[in-house]
Parts: structure tokens; sequence; C-alpha cells
């Protein structure tokens, strides 16, 4: 369990030849594009690995593993990609892999350290830290590792808009865009493309808006009902969670997801110096700065008290 | 009237002293950014000028303007930026500086060449070309500079979303956020705030989407009534044309916006390889491949019967 850097980390990829690489559960566009981007690097050093999830895949992020054998191999070590806490593997990849992760590569400030730790914290996704980890491997770029990165880079920073992009994000995107990354079919994919149904969930969700402490919190709620009504579902969800501090004045924005098991799902989004991760961490939850989440299994109503009980210490 | 390069354009901007830059009418970020852009590089030159617009500037847009002095001057020539047509520069303005534009600084590929013509049609933003001006110039990119192309860049692209994004689009946002551009505030600004009767405007937009050519077209209509019953208005509505396109399956999308005066203006935006600009120059408008738009006097369902019927020709 030391912090490593990204030669060390390369000296040690090198040094087993099947890998198994791990991704957080409800898996989004950084953790997937950045396994399977140090999947397709391995695979390009002859190496074996497969990637899992705890979760489902979503079939929007196909194009990540396309033309890719992902089948199951016999495995020497487990790289976890994008996941701070071995919790964030999902109860029953924690239970099956949390003890034995030999590789974490991640840039969550969040970071619990469980494995010989790659973290970057001031990369603004995991795919930079793994697109400097392709690079010192001595891998080329190709369309399909472009494709990859460029799907972390832009998922993880709302393509391009989110306070932590970076000068580097945008010459790495320039840099695998220039390699073939697809960005128009990605940006469509990740950004454009909404059901009917999603437009539906998302006029429920905004017409729930709650505003308090005078405009500078706003909560917005969806529930199991309103998933029912308009047909969606979860996975259409990724976005979603930005909308409450996209009103005038919110500097602390919170979205309250009831999940099917009945516990409700936050996600916290925030204005400078509003701390998003601090806010949740008092709940057992983390992230960034600007960008969190936790989990309640107790009333709405008591989720909304406790939430709002923390945000006003911090507009004291 | 001919056709100039960057070098030609840096010599006839240095012949003379004094400047009136003209954006185009319903001023967009990338206009206006290109406009203070070039007047704060003029300014370092110790040159005078002022920008001016035939419609009024949002204050949203307003630290572009911030700490200049943009008074009354005498001017020796006109330079009109962004704007693809002296029409384009509106009803009064066009009356007024139509036929006496010196020199043209743009993008669009529907550009009518009215004026010495630096047209750069692969360029994403007018912002582009004037970043490239103002580095010929050999202007120090001040803070605020970054800040006027940064919002060109960034308005003319959602964020660096849509398909014109390129890999120079990316490095010189890189570039001038190492210059001091403040993109949190204007990503805030631009693309993340939100006034609630926005949204009520929005959900209401969205309930009136219609669907032809087995969801092949969108069509989302906003009213006069809409803004009255939302308290939004037309200064809010700049990304709201992106919505129709961004439905699943849906290759054009079209915004119909009843005007004050009763016409109807008429955003389209399509997938690839659906020509926006083609379809609208059928009614006298133009823009670019995948954004474009014209106007109609009639009523709306003839707006929608003449528009579909050149549609239908592209589907088939």
């Amino acid at each position: 369990m030391k912090m490593i850097d990204v030669m060390e980390c390369v000296s040690l990829l090198k040094e087993f030849d099947n890998y198994l690489i791990l991704s957080h559960r409800n898996p989004d566009g950084d953790t997937l594009g950045s396994a399977f981007a140090l999947k397709r690097a391995l695979d390009l050093l002859g190496k074996k690995s497969m990637v899992r999830c705890n979760d489902e895949m979503a079939d929007k992020f196909s194009y990540l593993w396309q033309n890719l054998d992902n089948s199951e191999i016999k495995f020497d070590k487990i790289i976890a990609v994008d996941v701070a806490d071995k919790k964030l593997l999902g109860e029953e990849f924690e239970a099956k892999y949390g003890d034995n992760v030999f590789l974490c590569i991640d840039h969550h400030m969040s970071n619990r350290e469980y494995a010989e730790n790659l973290l970057l914290e001031d990369r603004a996704a995991a795919a930079v830290v793994i697109y400097e980890v392709i690079c010192e491997l001595g891998v080329e770029i190709t369309p399909e590792i472009a494709n990859c990165v460029y799907t972390g880079l832009a998922t993880d920073t709302g393509c391009f808009m989110f306070s932590n992009t970076t000068p580097t994000v945008h010459r790495i995107a320039a840099e695998v865009m220039e390699k073939g990354a697809d960005y128009t079919l990605i940006n469509r994919l990740m950004f454009e493309t909404r059901t009917l149904s999603y437009i539906k969930l998302e006029q429920m969700a905004v017409a729930s808006i709650e505003s308090h402490f005078n405009g500078k919190c706003a909560i917005m709620i969806i529930t199991q009902e309103m998933f029912k009504e308009s047909g969606s579902d979860e996975s259409e969800c990724d976005g979603i969670a930005s909308i409450p501090r996209k009103i005038e004045g919110v500097k602390v924005g919170v979205t309250i997801r009831e999940q099917t098991n009945g516990k409700y799902k936050v996600s916290l989004r925030t204005v400078e110096p509003f701390d998003a991760a601090k806010i949740c961490s008092h709940f057992g939850g983390g992230g960034h700065n600007r960008a969190a989440g936790c989990e309640f299994d107790c009333s709405l109503d008591k989720v909304k008290i406790q939430l709002l009980s923390k945000i006003a210490d911090c507009f004291e």
C-alpha cells in the first residue's frame, strides 16, 4: 500500500502478464474509458486482461469494447481504475476482490489507499492518468485507445465545461482527436442523445425542484414513480444531477434519486468555495470539491433534513 | 472586395487609426467575443475603436467590455466581425453601414463577400480567426483578450461539444486558459446559469415538440405566449435550439420562435450528412452545415409546411 508515480506504475504493469481490470459500480464514461484504454494498451504489449464491473455497462458505451476480446481469463493481478474506495467496487465485487487489489490508478482526493496507488489528484479525469501511463508504456495511441481516453476526458469534465477542466485536458483532447478519436460520435452518444422518455423524466424532475436558503440551495427529487411514468431509467440519468446547480443563484445543487431498493442516492454539485466532498463525507460518501455523492437508507424527509442541516453549516 | 489572408488583414488593420467594429444582430458570444478581442488588441496598439451592434448586448456578456472605453469616436473605417452578410448587421445598421464595410473577418461558408474579406471557413469560430490575427499583430494576449477569445470558442462550439470542434480549438482554449481566461466564470455564465423562468420556458417548449418522418425530424415551437407565461425572454434562449436534435433518432432538429413582430425565426440543427445551411438557403437564410437559420413572414402552419417540404427532400 504505497503511493507510486507513473514510472513505477509502468514498471509494475510490465511485471505481470494477466490482469483483471475493475471499474467502479454504476460505471460512467471515465471509469470505463480508462479501463478499456488500459486493456487495449496491455493488448498491444501482448498481455492478457479483462475488464469487469459489478454493475451492467450501458449499451451506449459499447464502442469502448468494440472488436475487443474481453472474455474470461485467469489473472495474476487486479487493477482498479477510477475507484477511490474498495466499497465503490460494488457489494459483490468488494467482497470478491476488495482485499486483493494490486494496483489502483485514480484521481480522487477521497482515495482510501487500498492498493499500490497511482493517485494524481490534480488530474481532471482518471483518463488523464491512464493517458500518461499509456504514453510512458510506449504504446501507440490507436484510434480505439483515443476513443477511450476522449470518453473519460469529456464525461468527467461535462464536455470541458466543469471547473476541473485544465489546459492539459484540452491538449490531450486535441492529441487524441488527431489520433482518430471519433469525438463527434462520442459527444453525440454521451451528451446529445436523449430519448423522449428521458426528456419526460427531466420535465418531471425539474418540476420537483425546491429552493432553500434564499435560493442558494436547490433540491431536485427523482422517484421510482417518475421512472415508471416516463419510461426512463437510471442508465439515462448521467447528466441529470447537474440541473439544480444550473439555476441562477444556486451554490449547492442537490439531486436525490430513489433507488429500486428504497435507498436514496444523493448527488451534490457546488460552486466555489462550497465543498461537495466535505458535505458528503458526513454521510459516508465522497468525491470531488465541486461534485460528490452519498447514500441514505431512511425516509426521503429525513434525507432532506440531514442534508439541509449540513448544507446550512456551510452557508454560515 | 477581395479575399485576403491573415497577413494582409494585419497590414490593413495597421493602416488606419480609428475603427468602428460591428457585430451581427442578435449578438452571440462569438460575434461579441471576437469584436471585443479585436478592440482590446487595437487598444494595445494605440488605435481607437468602438464596438457597436444593431441590437442590445445582453448583460451576461458584460465581462467582455469590463474596464474598457467603448465610447463614441470618429472612425475612419468599418470592420464587421462574424457577419456573413451585410443583412445580418440588422436593419438599421445595414442601412447605415452596410455599403461601407471596409474589412470583414469571418468564418461562415455562407459569407457574401461584401468587403475586403478574411474568410477562414474551416475555423470553428470567428474567435479563432481573430486569435490568429491578434497573434500576427504581435499583441500580447492579456487575460481580458483571453476571456473574449475563450467566449467565442466556447459558445460557437457548444462548449467543445459540436462537430465543428477541432484540435486547434482545443489548443487555443488551452493557450487562452493559460493566459488567464476565467473559463469557470465564462462557462457558468454561458452554459450553466439558467433562471427559473428559462427552465419553465424550456419545459413548455419541450412539451410542444412534434415528430415527423418517423422521428427523423423534430419541430419545437416557442411562442410569444410562452415567453409571457414563463417570464423568460429571447436573450435567454441561446442554447434552446439544440434541444430537438438531442432526441434519439432525430437527424434534423427545428426550432421555430415567434418574434415580437409576428415573424418566425427558424433554427436548424442537423446530423451528418444533412445540410442545415442548404435547407435554410431556400428561404434566404444561411449558416453552417450543422447549424443554420432563416426567417419567415407568414403563418406558423405555412412555416412548418414549407420547412417540412424541403426537409422531406433531403430524406429521399
